[in-house]
């Protein structure tokens, strides 16, 4: 139990269910002195906003965050934030024939054998992929703190429904319906896409993401490693199936050769260890990715059980999306934003002390 | 700073460096009542033994363990368990020459960063492969505590130096020097071993975890999955670049009336979601994969620099193995172990309350 | 940074300042299957609402909490319980005059240095006692939890103003605007309040607080021993400046002999200990007292400075209540229980694995 | 379970028994770069050792403390510190009659309750004051730490056996042997240990400590206050009962225009917030006392039972002191030391963050 908090120095506790009142988030760790706004905020929503991509559920929510606290004259105190977002559109009337059944690929059987038979339905209810409101706006505070260090983090498709991505323009990512840093590729997904629909399936894919600019030394061995954090963090997000940072499955077929970075005075030669050594990043960028499943609500029949362990026929109709790509996306980058947004105020604590910075004082 | 402890209400923390005095663990929250001596904990230790694999290092270590605390005639009390592994074989003038290195794939670069030049450079200090000599020793608790509820994790090698094991026979795990299921599989990684070493370069591999008998319902959503916590785990490990639960990213590529797993009155008709759905284990086998990269001790010379950023030609002498694999195997093991004790003991307490489970009143 | 969450296995996470937009908690680890409703929450934060009590301050705030998530049909479902009371009655513009003034016994100051100059002054903000309506919301949940095991847990007034109750008939707490359980020495407290109120000034007091049914076998030793979460739990409630357990600061002046508590084959023969033997509950009534200083904002003119270093004489106007008493007994309470709670579910888990509980296996 | 770890970014693990085989602890986030050697850990040790004390118990332990790991050429490295203590003097066999009793005042009870009968009875086991030996040791790094920052911790004895000291002469602390800082006093304390040992009885007392030098800023609201923590820091301890800061209790009677401390542009006009206002350190001397109540072993008959229900007379004999004072007076002192390094670290990266400090970048 009580599983809902993440992180150390910068922490995020997160609520709410797909068809509940409200989501949402408590941001408590982020530095005073910050500007922020709602708008800042709603910029990171709107980029998981249902209803914007092909394929996607035509649930209509406007998903508009509230700041309840922690901010003053637009600027952070260093209280804790509180984000709300009221769910609109809830229609939980839609999932009354699925209350005692257990859907495949999803949390129903399992939220029912853990919680004891108390659980919200409707939706998944907490195992919606709705609950990552809370974690995306969450993540815009950290998208803040890091930009104050200039550290960029990127979210981008490089393969959906079996199509991969050969190029990785960033500058193409936001330009496309898939968060794709290829054009054609994005072409052929989009086709896979409606092909999937038609047939009523869903499709799968792999999300990568680079951070730039950000120093060496963040990570705390030997468990807190960054690459462990970055691990949990995506690992933690519905539908996540994989991690691999650098060279990743691919590097466990190389030699050490091949796989070790050379270093030359002016930085490394390379980046197979996908920018972090022993758990500490080397100041190279961080790049990993991630294996998303395909969702699992489809409209091909399904055979499954009820909670009196009598076969049914399952036919999910309901408004569902034919990947979790695109939606996914800024949700892993908002995972990988705080996770790193955690990491640099601890190594800042670190940084601080071998400094000896001083402490103002007053009445000096 | 402070990442050296593991868990929640099972919790372990490390200690000790290659070349220092001694390693060890601090377990905390075994419960009391359990048989436990040194001896069953030496068991897990001798399965990362240096020297005893064909292209294992000769360091010459006993790892002989010691309980200095929470065991009392025989049975554990439920106060910490102190374990402590002297270091014997040091050798640390060997290390000499290399203090001012970094040496590429290694943590002295990002150490000497993030610790300000203060380092133990002997062997890599903490960032030694040796530092997981406390997490096996601490995983061997954890697998007492496994044992009361009948569960069994099994690591084993799948992929080494390119070469897959066809078959997975887990009685054969033990029974050669590589923990592969495939003997076959086995003589031609022996024998890809074999050619590394003449060759002075070293192998990656990739290794599987099967836990049986972990009952339905632990994981604590929404951070704590059980899947998350278990990418944490082994993402911790040096070497460890990827993690993947059931189909994982092949799982990307597939379409989800095939990934979706059908449920019968008897059970699930299959098991691509790797015994986990929503972060909550289903009762079926976990699942997961391990990517490990070759080990970047290489005698093969390679450009690096100095602190001073002159270049330098490195080549690695000293006691090296050929691979993490298979030394990495039991240490997997442990950490998939201390998550699951965790994960366990969380559960029972959700469970418990359910059951409203009186308390024993002495008086009554 | 991050010190707003409190607990480990039922964790409680609160936000907002007394100004702003909204206050509240969100609650995680509270076990599935209680009913919980919105008029069992607020039946407690009612006993900390202004305006019900003499002298008490003439803000009006209905105070009503409303259920964001967690709880389905009646019930929780495990997952984590949002709860949110909107600010109505806010007048900021009344602390206009305040906002450069560090004012004498507040948070003013400190709030200034530590936060860089960034905070909210309207009515202290997040250091407002305002900040408890999240802690007493939470508490509410607490005590839901504490009922299914009989244990019941009652603060009420021992002193104020100097006046001290004599009498402890807990029948009579909830009988007086006070929680006092000696009807006498509340005719004497009121006098006292009227009196102090004329003058400007405000009274400090002690609260006791009684739990009853408390198991034994709660209690983390060493350090997360059940009287040290306890003193935390108090100590962090704004106003607090003391905490004692059995015999206190009294026993401090005893002898063995006299504060040892015998034990006969019936139970214990008297209770100076309070409940805890070695960081763990004994099975008697846990017994601590609080000691509540008085509020600093008086109408009596203080001396002080602005943040320019200028000396300003203060007479705060605005709403004030002339003690923190009776309003802060409520939150000691929610305290007491969020923290017993918590325990209560840790020492679950270890009870349920010495018991070797069993998982339900739905297949079975 | 697994409460021995105390600390957020400063952590310490402590483990060990009264007759195990050893003492210790780990400190974890200890900053590098910090020169430390073992005897600077065994002076505060020192001041902890049996033996040294009229009325103290004649164990001889030399309590030699060894580091394992961490420091390396005389310097910190940011690894975990291992600290051990080996037991030499341990006479479990002098415990053997007390095996099945239960000691009033002691633990024996709920030891035994809270871990199923599963106990090390010899001289208390966990339970015992030489589990402080790890505390002690861990507070010396503490005291490293925050020596770089100019801040002095220093306890005394301001009240033993009902005597109390009058002045506090801070410089005469460490020339006696109860640390109590008036001369006169100590005279009187010493009669009255001389007088209880003859009887039998023990003493209980009170320790006051002054941290001079804390910067403003340490402490984070709402539940992690400074007082919180050290609250809960000093309740941790066995044998201490009673906790308040600056004027505590006192404060309880009196009114708002006596305890607020005015401020002038020259700094607070007194103390009787004892350095903290809203949970924040104000730069003002932080001042709590302690209530120690008098050590539970006495010679004197006491009626107790057994595990059987059975009445028993128990006559303690074996190595006992009189009080806890002196020997706790080190103990809290290392405990104050914990949380103020920990907080110090804490709000080191508030700061850093506030200054944007730049992180060092080696390729520049």
């Amino acid at each position: 139990m009580a599983g809902n908090t993440f992180g150390r120095l910068f922490r995020v506790t997160t609520f709410g269910e797909s068809h509940g009142k409200a989501l949402g988030a408590i941001i408590d760790g982020c530095p005073p002195g910050l500007t922020l706004d709602e708008e800042y905020i709603q910029k990171e929503l709107d980029k998981r906003k249902p209803g914007c991509f092909l394929g996607s559920t035509p649930r209509k929510e406007s998903d508009k965050v509230e700041i309840l606290s922690g901010v003053f004259e637009g600027y952070t105190t260093g209280t804790p934030i509180a984000l709300i977002v009221y769910n609109k559109d809830a229609k939980p009337s839609a999932y009354e024939h699925l209350k005692d059944l257990f859907r495949p690929g999803h949390g129903d059987f399992t939220y029912f054998m853990k919680y004891g038979g108390f659980r919200d339905y409707r939706g998944g209810g907490r195992s919606s992929g709705r609950e990552t409101v809370g974690r995306v706006a969450a993540g815009a505070i950290a998208k803040r703190i890091l930009e104050e260090y200039s550290i960029e983090v990127t979210a981008y498709t490089i393969a959906l429904g079996g199509i991969e991505a050969k190029k990785k323009d960033l500058s193409k990512v936001y330009q496309n319906k898939l968060y794709c840093p290829d054009e054609e590729a994005y072409e052929l997904m989009i086709k896979e896409i409606e092909k999937a629909k038609k047939e009523g399936d869903s499709l799968g894919g792999v999300v990568e993401v680079v951070a730039k600019g950000v120093p060496a030394g963040l990570g705390e061995p030997v468990f807190d490693k960054l690459e462990a954090d970055l691990a949990k963090a995506v690992l933690s997000i519905g539908a996540v199936k994989g991690f691999e940072i650098g060279s990743g499955f691919k590097g466990a077929y190389s030699r050490g050769s091949q796989n070790n970075d050379p270093i030359s005075p002016k930085g490394f030669l390379k980046n197979d260890a996908g920018g972090v050594l022993a758990g500490i990043s080397s100041g190279q960028d961080i790049v990993i990715r991630v294996a998303v499943k395909p969702i699992p609500s489809i409209s091909i029949p399904q055979k499954t059980i009820n909670k009196n362990k009598e076969e049914v026929e399952l036919v999910v109709k309901g408004r569902h999306d034919v990947s979790a790509i695109p939606r996914i996306v800024p949700v892993i980058e908002a995972m990988v934003r705080i996770v790193l947004a955690d990491h640099l105020l601890m190594q800042l604590a670190n940084l601080a002390f071998q400094k000896r910075i001083k402490f103002p004082d007053f009445f000096e």
